[in-house]
């Protein structure tokens, strides 16, 4: 039977692989590494890198394959109707390279962004490929560190306030409105800065861009006094690499809470 | 100047530790272990087991603690508003770990269980006594894997759905209603199985126990087949153990889910 590890490698620094990562990234033969286009570059660097640092070379082969140009006429990074047709496109990609380069008795392993549990298809295309039964396989998770956890730690805060909730959203959402019942929330997939809708509430706002990496930018404060501060930094950025990966928690203040 | 690392050891499996983890554990003169009593020994255990494996003896001092006891008295393992009492009893005990036991130019670490972002209340502790101002030190976050990511992994699924928000919250709140504007909720700190309150919904539980420890328990299903299940485990279990430390997520089929 083909078995299919599924391994979270941390969301930027090389560190953060877990013993885990690295034990099942020993125990396989194929490591399958999709390529979302030349700006995100960087990104597919650090898998390579990661693989040159703890696996014996020589021990593993390398498949590398182009993910399908998702459409996001539909409104930036933030998923999009079109999710579906680019899973299914992605599913296609994924069946055939299981079953033309995974042999019969050997172990697969995508390196996934931060936690695969958060935003990532990967899963959710597996079990598309399973269901279709055209090839067959086990398959487990080892969970990482998500840029959740890495934004919140860089800034030496929680995720929580005691006995309180945390809602974990997209910018697309936020930008329907501040989420209810809850006064933390960890924004991603941001491509339009939403967090400038609520400057003139009683928030906190905890960004940081690249996270984890050499280019890794943090910046916090009153909302009202650090989004302009946030939004130029994340102008000049971009700019600089032609890409941004950002992440923010907002805390608002709540009613009785005494500040 | 002292330095204090916080630092995040995964929740159960001694292999969830980072490489970051290990390198700042070995950079570690003291390590601070507070112990909250017998029932959770196994859980002070691992923070040995850990060092052992990973520090070179001799290299390192080690510093038990009692910690003080939680009034409960107000309601199961969920937070209580003895909390902040309680946390200002702990801030005694850490001012003086650090003041007593850590040279002035020394670096002491607190190996928090999973990730200190969450539900944790070792950081607010540090900033307790840093606003004390009778110990001065620096301090670092170093980001662990959570409960919350283990037991999704171990279920081999995501913690939210396509474009979908996702709330981590507590046993105590989800007594007071499901969360508005979320179908995907995970509980922590959960003594009284306050999801059998939700059986007769459209809702599919993921739960797991003792996650990545030799003792893990999983179930997961439609939560009126699955929840009485769960409920004898559970109570078994705790039985036999005498402690149990469970978290779960509630994935609510959403109108126009198609199921
Ligand atoms: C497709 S999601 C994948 C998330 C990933 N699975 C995780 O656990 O972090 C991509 C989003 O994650 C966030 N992100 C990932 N890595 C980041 C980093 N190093 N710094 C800041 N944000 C990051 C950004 O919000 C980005 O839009
Ligand atoms: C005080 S909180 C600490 C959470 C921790 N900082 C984390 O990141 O997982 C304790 C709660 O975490 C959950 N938990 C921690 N470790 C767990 C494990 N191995 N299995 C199941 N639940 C766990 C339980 O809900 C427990 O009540």
């Amino acid at each position: 039977m083909r078995t299919i590890h599924v391994i979270g490698i941390g969301a930027g620094d090389p560190d953060q692989l877990t013993l885990q990562a690295v034990k099942a990234m020993r125990g396989t033969d194929v490591f399958f590494v999709l390529d979302k286009g030349e700006v995100k570059s960087d990104l597919v660097q650090l898998r390579h890198d990661l693989l040159e640092a703890h696996i014996p070379e020589g021990t593993y082969r390398l498949v590398e394959a182009r993910d399908p140009e998702r459409d996001r006429s539909a409104g930036g990074a933030a998923y999009s109707p079109a999710v579906g047709d680019w899973r299914s496109a992605r599913a296609d990609i994924y069946e055939r390279l299981i079953g033309e380069e995974l042999g019969e008795d050997e172990t697969g392993a995508f390196l996934v962004w931060g936690d695969p549990a958060l935003y990532d298809s990967t899963l959710g295309i597996l079990q598309e490929v399973l269901g279709r039964g055209a090839v067959a396989f086990e398959y487990d998770v080892v969970p990482g560190v998500s840029s959740v956890s890495a934004l919140v730690a860089r800034h030496r805060t929680g995720l929580n306030r005691v006995a309180r909730p945390v809602q974990i959203t997209t910018g697309r959402r936020l930008a329907e409105g501040f989420p209810e019942g809850v006064d933390d929330v960890v924004v991603m997939l941001d491509a339009h800065q939403t967090f400038r809708q609520y400057v003139d509430q009683d928030i906190d706002i905890y960004w940081g861009a690249y996270i984890g990496t050499p280019d890794e930018i943090l910046a916090s404060g009153p909302i009202a006094e650090a989004a302009p501060r946030i939004e130029r930094l994340r102008a000049e950025a971009r700019e600089r690499k032609g890409w941004i990966m950002d992440t923010y928690l907002l805390r608002r203040h709540a009613r009785g809470d005494g500040g």
